[in-house]
Formats: C-alpha cells, structure tokens, sequence
C-alpha cells in the first residue's frame, strides 16, 4: 500500500489507447497533427492565446519556462522551500546559465506580497547585486497548499509593478483546480507561463510548457531542442496530453487522488501540519508510529524526525486509503 | 511510401509489451528494478564493465556523455558535418558549458587519425586557443558509413597518445554494427563512453549513454538530472531498452531496416554518392527526377541541389522498397 | 575625511615606481619576467608550492580560484553573507556556469564546523540536490572578524573528511594576519586556494589568486584567459604585486589601516557590534547621529537602519581618525 | 628591435600623466567623475548618443558588447580566422554561455555581404540550427585590412534586413582610421558596438566598450560586474581612456605605428601578402632569410612556414624601422 508518491503511479488506460494510436503517423519531433494541435488546444481552456510545449518532466518545463523570463545575470524570486530550489539539483542554475534564486519565505511554502516585497525592497545596490526578473511561485505549494485567484491577482499585480514575468510551477496544478474548484484559467491567475503537470496525474513522461506570452514561444523552442528534450516521436507526448484534456480527464484524475487523501486527513485530524487541500498530507508521527504503520505493508515517506508526508494519486486504491485511515486512527 | 526518415517510425510491438508489463511497478526516476539492471546488462553485452543511463533522446545522450569528458574550457574535435555541429541548435555549447567543437574533415564524413591529427597539430599558442579534450565520432557516421573495428582502433590509440576521451555517437549504432557484421563491442572499439540509440531502431523514446569509464557515472546521474533527464517514470525508458536488448531485437530490427535499403542501393547503382553500408543512402537525382518520385507517392529528404537521401527503418515495408527500387531505374 | 572603503584609496607610491619600472619590458600577458616570479615569491612566503596568477579584482580571484574546485553541478558552502553571496552579481553562477552558493550561518560572518556540518547534513537526498564541492570562507570576513590559525585547523579538517575543497576569499588578507600577529601561512590554514587581495591595501589593479594545489594551475590558466582577465601588459599587475611583497609593505600598510580604525574603535566602544580587529568597524549609530557625523564632514556607509560602517586604509589620515573619535565621543 | 606585437609596447606618459593625477580620487568602481564622463565623452567624439564603459581586455570587450546581441542559443557570424574564433580560448562560448559562432570566409579576414550570405543563407533547418543573432567584424582585420564606409554600409544593411546586431572589434580602431582617414563615426559605421581599442595604442589595461544601442547599457553593466571586470579604482582606466581622447592622442599613436609600419612596407615590396595599410604587415620570408633577421637583433612572429608577421607600435622606433627596412632589402 503505496503512499510514497503519485509520480510513479501507472499511467492511465486512457492515455495508453492515445498512445498506441498515435503509433503510425510518420513525421518527427513536434511537425506531427496532434504536437500542432497543442496551442490551440490550450488556448481554448484558458480561454486566452497560449504557445503550448511538450517536455518529458517538470524539471525541464520549469526551467524553459523561466529561460523565457531571466537573463543569465538576473533572479527568480521563489519560495526557500521550493522545487527549484530544493529538488532539481542546480537546473535552473544550468538552464538559465548561472542566474540566481532569491530566496522568500512564506507559511506552508506559499509566498504572498509581502515576502516576495521583503526579497525585492533588499536590491538596492545597483549592480553588485542581482536584479529581479521573475517571480517563480507553485501551484499547489510544497505543502499541498493552493493559492485562491484573489492571491494569485495580488502577487501578479506585484510582479507588473516591478516589471517581473511570474512562472507557475503546476506539477500538481490539477490538484489545484480540483480543490480550488475553479477553471484552468482562474488557477493560473495572471501568469505569464505555466508547467503544466500531467506526470503526476496519470502520465507516462509528458508535462506542458504553457506561455501565454506567445512571443516567447520561437525562443522556448530552440531551448527545449538546444536542452535535448525535442523528441523524435514528440507524438506520443502530445497523444498523452490530448488524452489528459479530452472530456477532463486531468481533473477526474485530480480529484481522485484528492478524494483519496481527504479520507485519510479526516483520520490524521490534528496531526495536520498543514491544511489538507490536495493529495499530499503532511502528518506528524513519531518513529514508533512510523514503525507501526510500515511493519502493517505502508509506504510513505519520512519528511522530518516528527513528521512523514503522504501522497495519494489518480490510481490509489480507496481501500488502501481506509485501511491507512484506521491504522493512523488505531496509533 | 515514407522514405524521410527512421526517427519517426512506429514503435516495436515488443517494446510496446515490454511498457504494458512495467505501468504497475511503482519506484520513481531510476530506483525501479529494470532501470538497476542496465548496467549489467550492457556489462554483459559488451563484455567490459560499464554504466548505462537512459536518456530520452540522441542530443542529450551526447551532450551528457561529452561533459564527462570535456572542461567548459575544453574542446571536442568532431567532424564539420558531425550531428553534434549541425543538428543539435548548440546542444553541445550548453550542455559542455560553452566548449568548443573542434571541426576536422574527412571523407564520408567521417574522421581519421589524419584528420584529427591536423586538428591537434594546429593547437599550438598555450592558453590562447582551447585544448582539445575529447574527440566525437559517429558510428554509422552522418553519411552511413561504418568505421570498421581497426579504424576504431587507430583513433583511439591517438586519443590516449594526447589523452582524450573518444565518445561515439551510435544514433544509428546498430545499423552499424549489423553492416559491419561484428559484436557490439567490436563496433564500439576503444570508445569511453558511447551513445547506443534506440529511438530511431524501433524505439519510442529511449537511448542509451554507455560509460566505459564508470568512475564518471556518479557525475552523469546528477548531470542528467540536472538537465531535467531524469524521468519520473524511468521504468518505461528502461523497459524499452531491455525489451531492444532480449533476443538481439536491435540487430534484428537494424538488419530490416539495413536488407531495405539494399534493395534501393541496388537499382541506384551509380547514383549512390557514399557506398551504401547502413538504412541511409545518398542518391543523385536531379528536380525533374525528384518530382517523379513523389508523383508515385514517394516521400523523401532533399539533401542538396544534385542529391537525395533516403532512410530505411526497421518497419519499412519491403514492397515499398521494391517499388522505390523500380522507380528510380525508369528515371 | 572618507571612511566608506579601504576600495577606492590612493595607490602606494612605491606601487607607482614599480609600476613605472616595469613601463619598458616588451613581453605580452604573463610571458615577463615579472609575471614569471610570482609562483616563486609566493611559494618562498607560504613556505609550500604555490602557484600565483594576477587578475584585476577580487570576484574574478574569487570565482576564478572557485572554479579550480567545483564542477557545474557542485555547489560551495559559504557564509550568507559572504561577498561571493551578496555583491558580486551571481559573479559564481557565472564562473561556475550555475553551480550552487550552499548557504551556512555563523556569527559575525564566520563559519564554523558547526553550521557548515549543518549544511552538509542537509544533503542527503542523492541526485535530486546538488553535492558540496568546496567551501568558502573569507579572511577577514564580511564583519571584520579573523579566522584564528586553530579556527581553520578545523574546518580544514572538515573539509578534507568530506573531500571538499578549502578557498579563502583575502580580500583584506593583509588585515587579517596583521591583526593576528601571525605569518601568511599561518593566516591561510590548510587552504586549496587563496585570494590574496591588494587593490584594498594600496594596489591599483592587482590581486593574486595563490593555488595550493599547483596541479591546478593549468586549468586556472586557461580559465583567466577566457574570461578575459589575461591582460596584455600583465607585467603591471605583477609590478604591483612584487612591491607589494617587498619589504612586507602588504604587512606595513594592512597595520597602518588597522591601526587607524583602533583609534576609532576607542572611541566607539560600546557601540561597536562586533570586535574591532581589522580596518572595518560597525558602529550603533541612529539617524540624527548619522547626521551629525555627515554635518562634519566624515563620510561613510549605512549599513542598516541602526548601524553604520566605517573603513579605513593605509592612506588614513590619523589625524582624520582622531577627529572622528572625538567626533563619536561626543555624540 | 621588436616587431612581435603593440600589445606590449610601453605606456604612453600623457597616460601616466592622467593616471598619476586620478590618484587621489576616492570614489570607488565606476562612479568617479571620470567614469560618469566616458558617456559624454564617446557621444561627442561619435556624434550619435553612446554609452561607454571601460574594461581591461579586449576579450572582455568584445565578448561583452557581444553578450548584449546575441542570446545562448544564438549564434554570431564572424570571419573564420577572427580574434574572437581563433585567440580567445573560447571566451564568446563563456560570455555568450554557449552561443555559436557561425564561420564565415572573406578575403584578407574581411567579412562580405556575400560570406555573411552564404552562412544566413544555410541556415534554413529551424530548432535544429543556431539562428544568427548579430555579426561581429574587425576594423582592421586580422590582416590588417580595413573596412570602407562604404563596405561598412553593405554590411550593416544586412544586418538590418536579417535583424542582426552588429559588433566591431576594434582592438586597432584608431590604426583603422587613421589609414582610412575618416572619423572615428565614419570607421565605426553603423554599428550597434564598438570595441574600441586602446591597450596595442599606448593604453595600460583600458579598452572602450561604446554601445550605440543605449538601451543595452543597464544590461552591459552587470554584466561587466559579473564577470569580475568591474574594477574597484576603475578612475585609473577613466584616465587612461580619456588621456587617448585628449587632443587625438590615439589618432596621433596610430598613425605613428601605420607610419613605422609604411617605412617597412616600402622595402617589404612584393614580399607583403595583403596591403600594407595599417600597423601589421605580413611578409613572406623562408626560414634562412628569417634567421638573417634575427641574427641582426630584429624579433617578429612567425605567422606560418612561408610568412612572418611584423607589428609596430606607436612607441616603435623609426630607426628601427628603417634598419629593418634595409635588413629586408639586402635579403
């Protein structure tokens, strides 16, 4: 009973057919039907022109992405606990060619006006410095938290102030929308580009790039070639996130891996570190506890010495997430 | 009748099993058992030991390899017409973080002791000019010819007389060493490190990075992640290389797409402008003669004004072959 | 009466006449006979093989000396508000090509084996974060205050257990073992390298950059002269740096700067917030105070909302110094 | 008697002058009055609003004023033997961060319309090429040829058509015009960056980058400080620059090295393999001639088996020149 990550969970029978079907066409990198069909796919369901991209993981689409904001001399303004800083060992130093992470704080790795503010008000010394280019900020947080569209207006307003393009890292965006209960469009607030994630959510090895400043889009495909991800059969990552988009199939995913999880927050009551809202939980538990429930087949992963972080995905298996409730119930 | 290209072909029934098989194992990036595997397999395979590291394409398998080899400040001799310094939009001054490609000449595009000789000879003003740290050759080479096992061997004696690293770009490395008729190690020669393509052999999305010196296979993990490389569903890149693995599919589905193009280079005769060894023929052919082609329903690549190439893939079908093949003898 | 930094003072007259001395050689870059006896002069004075490259500032020393130690995926633990870190505009992200500043605290801007084990703790999560390479660390640092030679003993230590490399960023070098009392090789520990400053103790356009690890140079070499930090007439910045060395006038001015701010640190006392050992001082000072000072005719820098910076240089004037001590007495 | 290069020729003493008098300035990087002036200084020496920043190399010039066009992913079309391709230890793929130069062949290292042509020409293959992003040229060349108004004009107009930047290295500028005889505006031509050269012309360590582009300014900055190029007493490279400007002593110095190298010129004959037009001259000469002149005290640079290169500078002694003169006569 696996709780460890919804990053390896299987690849949804749905996004296989898409696949296989796409086997037989014959034309290379992304000059295939359904590749040319991404822009317009996605600018329907944002309801604003979008460039669409396919890339094989988040690491890549966050950091094209933030290629398309920040010259090699300038910064990213992200949260301390962010995936950028914390789990792409060094890849946004490499794709945006040694520019800089400022780092903010903000609760359960959410960033708001203010710290972002605190971050910026400190560049004051002209060029020993360097200047901020970007707010990079993620949809939902570290922590599972999301930001409402109220946020993400605030943050944007901040972000044309000064002149910054804002990056939404969404390696979970459709757990986002589904807690949020609110359109793709009003989960990216005002961004200027999105990481689409579908990986996470029932994919094989495909993630979005979405710019919806369109006039990056000629330089963000020359980077993603120039980084190794234009793929050959570029038509089997667009068959995914076709498959992913038809008849919402991001957001049914979505909403079961959260559903998963809301049955076991409700066992974990206090021992929430962080509001439940998606389909990670953050629980404390000590190491007998910990011992208890792996030694009764769970998996999970220990975040700190008091607490573990679970994850459930599209494929979780209700009856795991009952029987992990009455354990943590029964501690 | 698709004659374009093999980096578009369908995917191997086989391989599509071997990723049906892997969608329910469920440890992320390369922690899955069919990822741990590799190494042994290809240690076996190539009766040397090694390290082996999927990627999810040719670009990022020879920039990944090369940086292993090659300081920032260094660089790589490889043929002026070499994939490496046409193809690839800079891949190589990203990933080697601005080294240089050292272009040398040779016949067929390929390179010899000669060749790369001169190159050295002229590195001669100390900090002024960058030194040359590795040489890149491509095995069938960018015209389809096969180095043969002694001219593998005369390249790699100069690379350890001047210390450098010899990669091999093995994008067609099975055509190779099916024309070749020798084992994948005879083909690889006193290579460091070589880069076993997979994608345009039947593959979907997989190649393989091969490290001969292993010491450095420590430092590509982090390199690959750091590139965005590291899929979270590594298993299905690792089962796409095994499946090529079982029964020597590779040299089977190497020596279709080689058997296809034979056919052609028959009726082509002395339009052939490079013998033809591998599934990829250079072929005379003036405007007129082109448009006749594609009248049948014939499609292929203009390589320049005076000359075609056509490529083979392991799925060609052979009447299409047969039919291309009558074709060019009524031109 | 200047007392903002030790940076911007005049240059030593026998600096002049060495520099003039040199006008008539004819020999470009590092090819005179001046350039060709640093690695010898220094060697005599740490009394270990050394080799000594000039370069024009110390962010070049710094990144440059850096660069010998980490790869593009390492990282450097240092101070958090170390000068690499905070004023020299992502200066290592470039030299380093997007390597990591892995960020320890420490009081007074001095790290401890303590709170670099922190960091190092820290990294346990394999390819996903990026390795510590070398540590940083800076003699005197960011708030005047010395490494003493049992200080760096330690971490040292530390660094050899975790195979990093040891830079010492010696902006104030000089400084620095002027105040302890001890010979530069003691004052450089067990360090890999060493940026030995001079620009702020009576240079004009000239630090070393002293490697330990001589087998090093090489590379350093090379990497000077990409950066375009080989300068044609390089004899002038070795001029510079041989009459630095002669007669230990590097020692003669560093005490005459220190000396000076003692004048000052006399008078401040309470107000000092941290030990006054070196040339740099910070001083408790409000608003209306700041003022006062300013209305005299002393100028120096905010350092923040309560404290200000004061520097002096070999060329302070200790009549201006005693004028600013009366000047705090009496506030 | 030297003729190896002006690169190491002494420093003018209108310089040593000017320096000396900056001494006891105390504002430090570039905000000393003479720094603040350069601005003003260039635009009405240009006639057209520039802004003008100093560094110590012509490398870090160059590759600077580059890094202002041209972006990683981009590429830079220059003559196959330029300065920036050939002597810089791969400088342009460190600044540029990858970034391509794109080959070009012209008689005499000048670039053509129809060489830079025929390189735009063949870039037709999208994402898998570097697309040309500006053109760098050098006034004079490589060989000592300089470019006409006129050629200037061409050049720029297809820099324009084709959305280029366009760079001038102008490490001998000043011996450019002075050949030509026309103003510095007129020798720059439309460029969008000078490198304006003033170290092989009696500087020490200062070089001019001029953009006409103001807009870049902000950008250049940080990059200069980046890259370690922003020096802390940088009044002495003010002075030095403008000491250059006072009353043209850079066209004075020029013109005295064009004059030196004319008198050699004169008995060179038909033994010149390009014009004699500014202070280099390349001379065929086998190696018993050349062993004649140095066995009479003359020192020179052996370009290749069949040819030497001569350099004056403006300190060259015109006794000197007529010795050799004769010395080359009597062959």
């Amino acid at each position: 009973m696996q709780f460890l990550s919804d990053n390896a969970a299987p690849v949804h029978p749905r996004l296989w057919d898409a696949m296989r079907a796409a086997d037989s066409a014959d034309t290379p990198y992304d000059t295939d039907a359904l590749s040319r069909e991404l822009d317009a796919r996605f600018t329907a369901m944002f309801g604003r022109e979008c460039a669409a991209l396919w890339v094989a993981t988040g690491t890549a689409a966050n950091c094209l992405a933030l290629a398309t904001m920040v010259d090699p001399h300038g910064g990213v303004v992200c949260h301390e606990e962010a995936h950028v800083e914390m789990d792409e060992c060094g890849a946004p130093g490499f794709y945006l060619h040694g520019a800089k992470l400022l780092l903010a704080s903000g609760e359960g790795a959410k960033l708001t006006p203010e710290t972002i503010g605190d971050v910026l008000s400190g560049i004051t010394r002209g060029v020993h410095q360097v200047p901020a280019q970007a707010i990079s900020i993620t949809q939902a947080s570290e922590y599972g938290l999301c930001y409402r569209p109220e946020e993400l207006a605030a943050i944007g307003a901040l972000a044309r102030e000064h002149g910054l393009g804002l990056h939404i890292d969404g390696a979970r965006f459709g757990n986002a929308a589904a807690h949020l209960g609110v359109s793709p469009a009003e989960a990216a607030g005002p961004a200027d580009a999105l990481s689409f994630g579908f990986v996470k959510n029932g994919g094989m090895g495909a993630e979005a790039v979405i710019l919806f400043d369109t006039e990056k889009a000629e330089m963000l495909r020359f980077r993603r070639k120039r980084a190794g991800h234009l793929q050959s059969k570029g038509r089997f990552l667009a068959a995914q996130i076709h498959a992913m988009l038809d008849d919402d199939l991001w957001l049914e995913n979505a909403r079961a891996a959260n559903a998963a999880a809301a049955i076991i927050a409700d066992a974990a009551g206090d021992r929430l570190i962080h509001p439940a809202q998606i389909n990670e939980l953050f629980v404390a538990m000590n190491a007998d506890e910990r011992a208890a429930l792996r030694a009764q087949g769970f998996s999970f992963y220990d975040w700190d010495d008091s607490s573990i972080r679970l994850v459930t995905s599209w494929a979780t298996d209700h009856d795991h997430a009952d029987a992990l409730s009455k354990a943590i119930a029964s501690l």
